[in-house]
């Protein structure tokens, strides 16, 4: 027997025939007598149109009211799905935020999660064998008691949070794909699912944009050290023996994997727009010229490269930014050149940006240098590079973006080889 | 200045246009200096669907899991209205059931309020001047924290339970239409609004299916002595006085309605129909032979006539269903003719009841009399009778349903005079 946490996201959860096949997979795992907690979100479409409505409401509004509008979607959610578990046989009901409760920060719209008492789940588990079909992205904050929530993708959080709460053994994720692949297979056929994956690297995953998992609920396992287990919601809950070990992949501590490769995986985006400032001043305080402008405009500025002087008072400065911004960005740039002081502004906006993750990086010497040379060998020129403790980043143009994943994806032996 | 209650129902509120329609009124109100309670119901239509959404994941639903999704219509309400009021430089915020709180019965899907603590809103009005918007229909109950719902048409319970708790000098419920008349204008052009009505008057209004009103908030508005005010929310926000007298209808204490006539108002219903049982037993548990099968099968008696028997053996016992069961409750019947011993069925399925309602009919003599005579003379057969202490009903023919009606309404001096 086991304690088991089950997050299930919106297209899941679309409509009542959906959300009748996760009550079957829950069915499944309470059979094999494990006690369970299931996470929803919203059914697919219904936050959009609340925070549509909020919208309309007024351009600006309260993010108490906003909070209180869209935790409704959750809400209906977890009370379908814990009709159709009883109607299945299962004992289950449903819990909102401020129920059980989940206590957080008063940050509405984005707030973080303080605490969860899970002495209520547990002992119900413990005599009723009860299903907790708890709201995901919600929660109640302890002096105001009003509703709060926890920002898009939160029902992940939830989940993990919950998982910590009540010691759960596996905190699974059900989503559209079955697990993390060594890169978009779409891109490379011979992609892989990674059978575990380190916090670390998934966390840099998550923040390069594959949308997986939302990137603080892989920081709060991580902290609470959490097995997440990301698997596919579209497996028959009849196929699956729920003994055995289902498609997935585990993101657990670095120390659980046994054969840590050195490059898990090969991670990109295209649509991203490169800036160039040449010959900006190199004085304190030009970087908050610059960027202040653009967060002002609510542009995301993502890959930031500077490089050293080399006359000792101007430098070229670059990033990126979403290639759909990158008109309003040199705009705003071109606007404030006299505060900024530069000469020219440099830019493309058909950039793709190409990253390399594991976190034996930290440990072996040479591992982008092998990917450089690669590169130049297919003749792929590098715009800019940057570089964390486990993962680096290339901008190159984006015509070479497939050529340049297929090109790292074997170089670092991450092809299936199996049926080849 | 006065502390009002103010209740939207669906329709009211079925877009954001209307919505801030509804914080139009609010504002009128609260910049004539009044305190202001709002009470919303769910949009038009969404309610119906998250019933439908429960009816479709099980036939036989949890009503504490049908509670939790249905209440969350109105919880999206109460959000959307705070955020147009504040848009409008009004200080408001939205309230659940559970928040305020309002404890009710355990009864999920038909709950009882039990009692509602009105300190936080009355502390707010004084010290912020901050408008109460209040999801209605729902509450939570005490002991196990659950979010109950008051059944359809809750709302109005919510609003003047509310009243009464932070001891409003008015309640207002906003309808389509602009108070009560003393017939349908539809079938009786002459018929006028009544400036007042007693709180029994308006009881049998609502139990003979004039949908202005649930009848619980008549019965909770007449406990608590609650002055209800039924009035249009088509009216523009703008054309009011907040300091005039609108038009509407104040339903209130016999004691506060001075020129109080004899007869108020004729109501009917068409698509009754008529079922008689014929030389049944006069024997005890004989009706609830009869009425038993035909509750389990989920059909609605109404009216029931039975004759003292003549030969001290058998009887004749007369009711009504609505049309649209009465094949249904023949057929039970017919099914149940050995247990329940009797000659024969007859019916129609083409009545209308006639009511004539008015409270003054306590202290006069002869006003039922009066009006069988008027409908012999013009050639209206009366199938069967009822009355009560304030109202009498007939069942007729439903082709005689609008002479019937008009005829009743000219003989007590209901007819408008002023324009004629």
């Amino acid at each position: 027997m086991a304690r088991l946490v089950m997050k299930f996201g919106g297209t899941s959860v679309a409509d009542i025939e959906r959300i009748r096949n996760v009550a079957r997979h829950v069915k499944r795992e309470v059979g094999a007598g494990h006690e369970v907690a299931v996470i929803v979100s919203a059914m697919a479409g219904k936050t959009n149109e609340l925070v549509a409505w909020c919208r309309e409401a007024s351009a600006v509004y309260d993010a108490d009211e906003y909070d209180a509008v869209v935790a409704s979607g959750e809400q209906v959610t977890s009370g379908l799905l814990a009709i159709c578990l009883q109607a299945m046989g299962v004992n289950a009901r449903s819990w909102q935020g401020w129920q059980l409760p989940v206590h957080t920060s008063d940050a509405h719209g984005s707030a973080r999660i303080l605490d969860i008492n899970g002495k209520a789940l547990i002992e119900r588990f413990r005599q009723d064998r009860e299903v907790a079909v708890i709201a995901g992205f919600q929660g109640v904050h302890k002096d105001t008691n009003r509703i709060t929530t926890l920002g898009r993708g939160g029902s992940d959080t939830s989940a993990v949070a919950v998982a910590a709460a009540i010691q759960a053994d596996r905190c699974d994720i059900y989503t559209d794909v079955d697990g993390i692949y060594t890169s978009d297979p779409r891109v490379v056929p011979r992609a892989r699912r990674l059978e575990k994956i380190a916090f670390e690297e998934m966390l840099e995953y998550a923040s390069l944009g594959a949308k997986v998992m939302q990137v603080r609920s892989v920081e709060l396992g991580m902290v609470h050290n959490v097995r997440i287990f990301v698997r596919s919601s579209f497996d028959r809950p009849e196929d699956i023996d729920p003994h055995g070990t289902p498609p997935g992949t585990l993101i657990c501590n670095e120390e659980d994997i046994v054969e840590q490769q050195v490059v898990t995986g090969i991670a990109f985006s295209k649509d991203e727009a490169q800036i160039s400032i040449r010959r900006v001043q190199d004085k304190p305080g030009v970087a908050a010229a610059i960027f202040g402008p653009l967060a002002e405009a609510n542009i995301n500025v993502d890959m930031i490269v500077q490089n050293v002087s080399a006359d000792g008072a101007t430098t070229d400065l670059t990033f990126t930014v979403p290639a759909a911004d990158y008109d309003r960005a040199t705009g705003v740039l071109a606007k404030a050149k006299d505060k900024i002081g530069y000469e020219r502004l440099d830019g493309a906006n058909d950039i793709a940006k190409v990253s390399v993750i594991g976190i034996g990086m930290r440990s072996h010497a040479g591992v982008a240098a092998k990917a450089f040379r690669a590169l130049a060998e297919r003749g792929i020129n590098i715009r800019a590079i940057t570089t964390s403790e486990i993962k680096f980043s290339v901008l190159i143009d984006a015509a070479y973006t497939e050529l340049a994943v297929r090109t790292l994806h074997s170089l670092y032996d991450l092809d299936t080889v199996r049926h080849s």
